[in-house]
């Protein structure tokens, strides 16, 4: 005969919600990271999150119940840091620095709530924006990108069977495994995992970190999610986002001042942070752009961390300029992170073997690759490329140029203005896949 | 870390509707039997089912979802015997027979598809309504009942957490455990399963079942539900039911007729079964006048199934009768089949032991009973009594008066009719709780 545990059965299946984000700490790390210098200072400037679907063909409102999207923001909102949240944030150590955060940012963080949302549709699109202080906006970030994309996944997995479920994610596992068997040959690789927005679920994403993590050994350096490094006792990792500079720019009252923001606001990382978070962020107004008027104590900081150009281009680039500020690139640290798959972190790791210091941010191919593994190809397993960003600051717009044309954001008439002032040099159209 | 199966999860989470009813097997053993019988001699015969809930205060109608109890019902409409419920039946050992069912009757069998129902709402309550052919209606009794049993269950099961879920099921797990305990204490008794219409649900019958085999042993003789007996390789247990006489005494044209009505059936069932199979139910218009009026043949059947007096009176009238007839009580059997709980189970084995053989059939007390489970009480988790009952058959009405009077169905006028024909004697009114 057949055992069936009942109460797990009529628990499942008069389930109403299925949160899928459970906690304020399912985030990324650079997050809170750059929440405690918005709170420290900048905690009256304005920013408003918006939410951008560049996958213009998948009309998520038409794929994803509006209901739902509600019940789940509202659901992400009700959350509160819990007590054992709070002692790790306080005891774990974080980049070989204990402490790094402060107490009274952990006093403030305790009672931090999600801001209210404004969700409309237009054109088959959900129109959502996150208006306040930049420092409760910014924590929006992730939780509503991994919500527009778990609720997509489950949108196409709803209406299968329980054995081609079973069988995606058993190929889906597979395939994972063979990425594993690929990566495990390079000898002295450093991976982390950068997946958390754009995964396919939580579930899922925690099955793919453990996952590296038993395959992997010590060369998997981490996770930029803070929950599943708080629960698999994992390094916490990744530094700065380019809402950084973006809000710096919107700020600047001249083309002088727009010029120097990038640089102002490392001068005030600087101050909070410092050893390996010293990462710089060179593409939101090109990298070409960023080097050439970059200030000489740049070249000190331990490393760069290339977005959105071609990683041996553009690794490149910023090798020859740390040569000739006279830095020896062995002593440095390159930061791949764009849209990486297995190819192009093998392909990456050969051309640099020996010559720099560097480290993989795996994404998207990394928590959310279906491809191949429905019995027939749905869509709605494919990721997309939605991104949530700064679309104004103190009610100025947010522009980001980006290396890659097709990863600028902003009002066009404002991003000609920033190409004024930055240029264009070097800026490579390549498909924006995730 | 935490492991879970995600395809598992995934699937439980978007499950559109869990079927109570799977299988046209999920049905009393009775059912079957009688059926063969109404398909070989009452082909044409019309017969209608209602469904009656005795238990007045539970408004049904508010507890259950209309568009899921349709759900439920067409989703039982949609079920086929299935190849391997072909072959079992037709390779199955019943009552030690082989071929109790005739290969034409399983030819027919395998088309069955349950027939349209009709469906209201008034006054709080549920009027479904099963019209049609004899053959066709009859098999709606069993699943209805289910189905109602099981909607009211998960309705009042909804809206509690899972510790809730699984301290109610291990608290009636423990409960069970205990009665079997009990029962463990009478050295030759017999008992079966009756209680698939008024089960809380199928896994918790299923798991009654199974603790009763494992509990029991051989004392536990089968259960009346089909499926059960065939996956827990159990013997299939139940003769046949009231409808019988009751469809036979709506079709006599006289009084005369109307009086011989219960036993001219049981020629008919004569002629197609024997042996063990030969239990007369004598209580559908009284007991007293079952045994005044009975013809001398009726002494020779195995036993008699008491189901509406109190079993230890009920059951003396029986033995006097049998010794009144010159037979030895010792060679008969009485099976005790209404409402039993542990109590009366053990006062009616000890009041009888050596003096009649014995089996009883346990019902809603054994499959649904949550009483003092729950952390506070639920109304919704107390079994209530609802049957499903010929209302009349060819169009005219059909009436049960019972040994007890809260049991009687039909219309007042007919009862009346009926009672002056067949007398009042030892009918006497007790609670019906389940």
């Amino acid at each position: 005969m057949t055992k069936t545990d009942i109460a797990t059965r009529v628990y499942n299946h008069a389930f109403k919600l299925d949160p899928i984000i459970r906690s304020l700490i399912d985030t990324d790390f650079y997050k809170l990271l750059m929440l405690q210098m918005i709170w420290k200072l900048y905690p009256q400037t304005d920013a408003t999150f918006s939410l951008i679907n560049r996958t213009t063909r998948v009309r998520l409102a038409d794929e994803i119940d509006e209901g739902e999207l509600r019940d789940q923001l509202d659901y992400a909102r009700s959350l509160r840091l819990t007590k054992k949240e709070m002692i790790w944030l306080a005891g774990n150590t974080f980049y070989g620095r204990k402490q790094i955060f402060e107490p009274e940012f952990l006093t403030w963080l305790a009672a931090y709530q999600l801001p209210e949302y404004e969700l409309s549709k237009r054109d088959g699109q959900y129109e959502l924006t996150f208006h306040g202080r930049w420092v409760d906006t910014t924590m929006w970030e992730i939780p509503a990108l991994a919500i527009i994309n778990e609720l997509r996944s489950r949108a196409a997995l709803r209406s299968l069977g329980y054995f081609t479920l079973d069988v995606i994610y058993a190929r889906a596992k597979a395939k994972m495994w063979e990425k594993v068997q690929r990566l495990r040959e390079l000898p002295g690789l450093r991976i982390s995992d950068f997946g958390t927005r754009r995964r396919h679920s939580f579930l899922w994403q925690r099955w793919c970190v453990e996952a590296l993590k038993e395959g992997i050994g010590p060369g998997f350096t981490g996770t930029s999610n803070v929950l599943l490094a708080m629960d698999s006792d994992l390094e916490a990792v990744g530094t700065n986002a380019h809402e950084l500079p973006m809000v710096m720019a919107a700020l600047a009252d001249t083309d002088d001042e727009l010029r120097a923001a990038p640089y102002n606001i490392m001068k005030d990382w600087n101050r909070l942070y410092g050893g390996n978070l010293l990462i710089a962020l060179p593409d939101a107004f090109g990298t070409a752009a960023f080097l050439r008027d970059a200030p000489e104590w740049v070249a000190d900081w331990t490393g760069f961390r290339p977005d959105s150009a071609p990683p041996i281009e553009g690794g490149e680039k910023i090798i020859e300029w740390w040569q000739k500020m006279g830095r020896d690139p062995r002593q440095k640290l390159l930061i791949f992170s764009d849209g990486l798959d297995v190819d192009a972190i093998i392909d990456t790791y050969r051309h640099f073997e020996g010559r720099v210091r560097m480290s993989f941010g795996w994404g998207t191919n990394l928590t959310n690759d279906f491809m191949g593994c429905a019995p027939t190809a749905i869509d709605g397993l494919n990721p997309i490329s939605v991104v949530c960003k700064v679309s104004d600051a103190n009610g100025r717009p947010a522009v980001k140029l980006s290396d890659n044309p097709h990863k600028a954001t902003g009002e066009p008439s404002e991003v000609q203005r920033y190409l004024k002032i930055f240029g264009q040099e070097d800026r490579v159209e390549q498909a924006v896949l995730v």
